[in-house]
């Protein structure tokens, strides 16, 4: 029953053939944000269509401000036009992001007249053509793409989301979130918060967190209706199991199988083994499934390390970092702890991954680590 | 009605002063993820309380497995202990994470034992006292903190989740969401998606999206029930502003106000200058009040820009890059462009903030910039 584990790429590589991304589906512009867009849309009219105000004011013939001065204000009439040509000589209000009416070329900012009586301003300044104006097309032309390809696996961003807007799209094309069953086997039932942030965070829509309830537990029972099964502390003698066993540390009693082409992934259930798994090998098929990057969602960075880092071979080892607060180039790593423990993960700015081909880094060594938090991952000396 | 737009560190202050950290609510643990701990809870008992099993196994009197091999099997009955000690010669099956039975020092991993017929297994390997067991209190004693205090401005983690489930803590004291109510006024409704995206990744809970409603616009009624008000083409002449512009290229139209002690934003109505003074003004409003970190939400880097910067004195100017997809550590400023596009910043991988008192950035100098996405802040040659 106990294989030789395989290494951490192997594990990766399975999970590469056996989580393939889901299919697409389409939601509201206001829920799409985070979301994975599922293709490159092209935009189907030129943004905007016509020429806009860039800033609110007043829409004019630029040519009909020519002279206009503090010391000689131009008076003109401010008209409501509809949909409707500027009549010669008048001037309309315009929010930005309107279009002009026909015939303006230029808006005049707020401080550029005098507030005059009743619908009349004096003009303060002269106009060129197009100052103020965002004109036709000057996002995108009809036929380009909204963002370029390369960007198609990261979660929409609040820019691709208002671009997406201004186009007057409201209904966008994403890959489905995958339905995953959490489950707690013999492990303790103060893991499925745990898991279920971990999920979240990968973009993953948890179905249910529940014990496994071994009566029930047949492959395909545990698989019905979702895309992703995480089983923590499972039985390695339940569900058909591919891979038994991941050569990483914490976490080698990972097993990935499958049941109806679904992947199950066997977590082991202390704690903290459990999160160095999911990390290194469960989110991964989430992330898969959902169409995201498949890698490590954390920043990385290479920097230096104040200690040395002593690590088996054979195993790709997880080391919780702490940056160091004197120097923000150099970080501390964790003293290895067996058995490995939550606070310590808890309490890491981070951590570093030493490959199964190595030993350790030596004090002073450059390694890469991988950084939870923004305020984390800033370069130093700078905020 | 035009002042003199304050520079953006005096539009910081005013926020600061203005848009107060929220008081603590409690959630369930289960929804603590991304929330902002109000406090750092202390553990109200040791974590684990007694020695657990750090893995799947029997539970032994580890004395009583020496001289175990595979040519020299030990046999060992195996019992159920309910609450009661473990009986001389006995071992119990455990799961990693369930206590040890008293009486118990050490964990038999599968691989040292040969499953024998019925109730009975063979000790094949030795175990000593404390192998394959979690020992009490070996994540937190009682009276410890959670986590360090510096990291109380920080979304709880799943790690942090982890920890507090294992110590039994089911609700969780967090910072209240600032409740944000946005407006959209004089503006392209198109607004209204990229604004809410926008708030939420900053932890703001989104009231209402709403077209400004002029005839309800009194001040006091805008901030009735919510904690921040946004108001995206908002007239300057509504509520009333404290601060009449600030310094921020795009988006100097921004203004700071408040009714009834609740800060209303208001943001140009061009798409690309809102998002700029969400991301340099309004963004700080909704960290600061929900006890977040008040510094930009992105990961920042020290680059090298591949081209020169320009930029006008008296205003932070905002210049979305890309990465340069030849060289990791150099970054491709957009060439300004007034007025400014939400395709250029729905393209770019991040931004750099030119300071108010400088020209702009020559050539190959180095530069800070914020990076949107953890695939971007990866350092170069790593992935």
């Amino acid at each position: 029953m106990i294989a030789e584990p395989v290494p951490l790429e192997a594990a990766w590589r399975w999970i590469e053939a056996n989580a393939p991304q889901l299919e697409a589906e389409e939601v509201d512009l206001a829920a799409a944000s985070g979301r994975v867009p599922a293709s490159a849309p092209i935009a189907g009219a030129d943004v905007p269509a016509s020429a806009c105000a860039a800033e609110d004011g007043y829409a004019v013939r630029a040519e009909e401000t020519l002279g206009a001065a503090p010391y000689n204000p131009l008076p003109c009439a401010v008209v409501e036009v509809g949909d409707g040509p500027l009549p010669h000589g008048a001037a309309a209000r315009v929010a930005a992001g309107e279009p002009l009416p026909p015939g303006a070329d230029a808006v005049l900012p707020r401080d550029a007249i005098d507030p005059e009586a009743g619908s009349r301003i004096a003009v303060l300044a002269p106009v060129a053509e197009g100052d103020g104006v965002m004109i036709a097309s000057s996002e995108l032309r009809a036929g380009e793409p909204f963002w370029p390809v390369e960007r198609q696996r990261q979660p929409l961003r609040p820019a691709a989301i208002g671009l997406l807007g201004a186009a007057g799209v409201w209904r966008v094309s994403v890959t489905r979130q995958p339905r995953t069953r959490i489950l707690i086997a013999g492990a303790p039932v103060a893991l499925g918060p745990m898991l279920r942030a971990l999920v979240e965070l990968d973009g993953g829509r948890v179905i249910g967190v529940d014990p496994l309830d071994r009566r029930q537990s047949s492959a395909e029972h545990l698989v019905a209706g979702v895309d992703v099964v995480l089983i923590a502390g499972g039985p390695a003698d339940g569900p058909e199991m591919e891979v038994r066993g991941v050569a990483i540390e914490p976490g080698c009693q990972t097993c990935l199988g499958r049941a109806n082409g679904t992947a199950i992934v066997l977590l082991p259930g202390l704690p903290a083994a459990c999160l160095w798994a999911y990390e290194l090998v469960a989110g991964r098929a989430i992330r898969c499934r959902g169409g995201r990057d498949p890698c490590l969602p954390y920043p990385s960075r290479c920097l230096r390390t104040t200690r040395k880092i002593v690590s088996t071979l054979g195993f790709t080892e997880a080391v919780p970092v702490r940056l160091d607060p004197d120097d923000r180039t150099a970080v501390l790593p964790s003293p290895g702890s067996r058995p490995p423990r939550l606070r310590i993960a808890a309490q890491a700015d981070g951590f570093t991954l030493v490959p199964a081909t190595s030993e350790g880094s030596a004090a002073g060594s450059v390694i890469t680590v991988w950084l939870f938090e923004p305020a984390a991952a800033r370069d130093a000396g700078r905020g």
